[in-house]
């Protein structure tokens, strides 16, 4: 080792030894507070990890649950921190008196950290640096255990996909077209109550499932509503979270009751078939880029153009896949970005295609990257026309 | 009007004809996004509102929900801002292709602004102000449009809570003291779910419901697990939100199937009579620190200290209430800090006290302040010993 690496290295070994993860954790840093010490909490609370240590500043309030989690993480309250009152009244009040106590000048912090906290300490002589990549890159590489986890709430996403499909396979039709189940009109909101109560029963929520029929299903975010009709493809997009352990699970299927437009048919060919040239394409070493780039160019060779007209989007405008974990969208993305997959990633695969005039298709499942390919977590086979 | 102060309103004026507010809707923010255009998305935009004007950054993805917002607020995706390819995959070159069209060079923003995006900001010479206050100071005061949503969610929150009580008033007990419903133990997660699919019915959800009976109901953020006993107090504390307009509700009662131990009767009497006093004290120009201390005061007259026993707080030792609205916890707290109760706010008034051997009592509330008191938003009738 020459000089110049040496002092390099001991400069960086410096900046590792002072500079701890600080984590502010608020609404969107839920999923990194649970995964970085088990904690969730309605309230923000204080997070640092320094080395191998972890400190935890909670209110008084979840005091008592915050010394469940076990002898890894250090538990304060304000009134440990020697801060001022009004100090011990702010989460940076909070952040500092822990600073001090641990001698400690600089943080790294993720992107989305609070601008007001960051002032806040740095006109205290806190460096604040931001992490460009994850805090917990570590996230990324999911444990046995966590795909369990995610398992577990895919295997809920199914069941509720084959209550959904079968509300919509044993639904009469009625003169004007519409669908009729158990006597009713069947609407969005009808299929999507049907599947919260089979989410529920497993120990699961969806916030946004989507059950979008014709013209709704063109807008790949439209969640759905009113009746639904015979003769159009309807999107299901069920993404449960499991309400103990927080993993999530994601599908979407498109069905049909009765006879689709040829064209919609074609379309929902080159959806599967996209589909599952990108599962096969999915291994330790594949880059996600190349996947996505493989999805657009088996539509576009099937016919269907991509495109901007009259300011909507149609065509296949939305990225191949997502992480799938903690959080519903997370890394690593399958899009344009070049990335590469590894073992113990957890993705969907999600092409979809849509036309303000025919509606939309989308086909996506949630793997697991194995050592050799990918493992189906929790399986459905893909049937369009129901009835 | 003086020199002095006629300099100081021009270079207000200035600053205020060129601050315009600017809105990153992460989760974090998304209620405000809401509360400012009416838009939401699973996907983060970027917000800007420059005097009247309201400008909208979406991906081309939302382009047609996003359309249909109607004409107050001006649509873009990246494509109609000119930016870089770089500058067109990143929110912050997003927001910094509108402020040049828009010839605009400060921003203010939200404390929770993300601090990776003020930096990019600041380098390309944007000024970017915290604004230490609410980014929307007029959420606070609900329309009657807005309270009519409340208390849609609170109707909600009642019918739930009334199905809770029911499933606990039928319950029989068996040899060990299980509550027995419908030949099954009656657990928390049970009764969770009979909450829930009310809830659903009502097109409302909740994430965080608690049914914590006994030693559990004293850790007030404990949601309850496993079989509930007679003659223990079962804390339940419902906040729904609508999944149509967004709006939420709370409610929380405490209610015992058996007969309860005097010290418990005695705390929950106390409670009832504290929150009673409270709610007589809300009206326009009360403050809602003194009637925070008036709970506390009621409270420790009946008997009830509040201390910290072996690192675990007991007693009365979380906030009176909060506002509701978008957001389950909002503007005003109902706590030590000074803040003056005005027509049109929201509010819970929720005393509580918690004791590790007796278990917790809460009883909450949710009422808008009239012009001189509060309407209650949905009520029903408090009754502690069901069966």
């Amino acid at each position: 080792m020459d000089f110049l690496s040496w002092a390099w290295n001991k400069r960086n070994m410096a900046k590792k030894l002072t500079t701890a993860t600080l984590l502010v954790a608020t609404a969107e840093e839920a999923s990194n507070l649970r995964y970085a010490c088990g904690f969730t909490a309605p309230d923000a609370v204080v997070f640092l990890k320094h080395g191998s240590a972890r400190h935890l500043v909670v209110p008084p309030l979840e005091l008592g649950r915050a010394q469940q989690l076990g002898g890894q993480t250090r538990i304060w309250t304000p009134a440990d921190l020697d801060v001022s009152d009004h100090e011990r009244r702010t989460l940076s009040g909070w952040t500092l008196g822990l600073l001090r106590k641990l001698k400690l000048d600089a943080v790294q912090v993720s992107r989305t950290f609070p601008l007001h906290m960051a002032r806040a300490l740095e006109s205290e002589g806190i460096r604040v640096d931001v992490c460009d990549t994850s805090l917990f890159p570590k996230r990324v590489i999911k444990s046995e255990q966590e795909i369990d986890n995610i398992r577990e709430a895919q295997r809920a996403a199914v069941a509720a996909m084959r209550k959904a499909q079968q509300c919509i396979q044993q639904a009469n039709v009625d003169r004007q077209g519409k669908l009729i189940w158990k006597n009713k009109t069947l609407t969005s909101e009808r299929v999507r109550f049907e599947i919260d109560v089979t989410l529920l029963h497993r120990n699961c929520i969806a916030q946004e499932t989507i059950v979008a029929g014709g013209r709704q299903g063109a807008d790949p975010h439209e969640r759905g509503s009113g009746p639904l009709y015979a003769g159009q493809p309807i999107v299901l997009d069920i993404f449960p979270q499991h309400r103990g352990h927080g993993y999530w699970g994601d599908i979407t299927r498109t069905v049909i009751n009765g006879t689709p437009h040829p064209e919609v048919l074609r379309m929902y060919h080159a959806v599967k078939k996209a589909q599952r040239e990108a599962l096969a394409m999915v291994r330790p070493g594949a880059r996600a880029d190349r996947i996505h780039q493989h999805v657009d160019q088996v539509l576009k060779e099937a016919g269907f153009e991509t495109s901007v007209s009259n300011g909507v989007a149609q065509g296949f405008f939305h990225s191949t896949g997502h992480g799938v974990g903690l959080d519903i969208h997370e890394a690593p993305r399958i899009s344009s970005s070049r990335q590469t997959l590894k073992k113990g990633h957890v993705i969907t695969i999600e092409p979809g295609l849509y036309y303000p005039s025919l509606g939309g298709i989308r086909i996506e499942d949630t793997v697991a990257v194995t050592a050799d390919g990918f493992e189906m977590l929790a399986g459905m086979k893909k049937a369009f026309q129901l009835a």
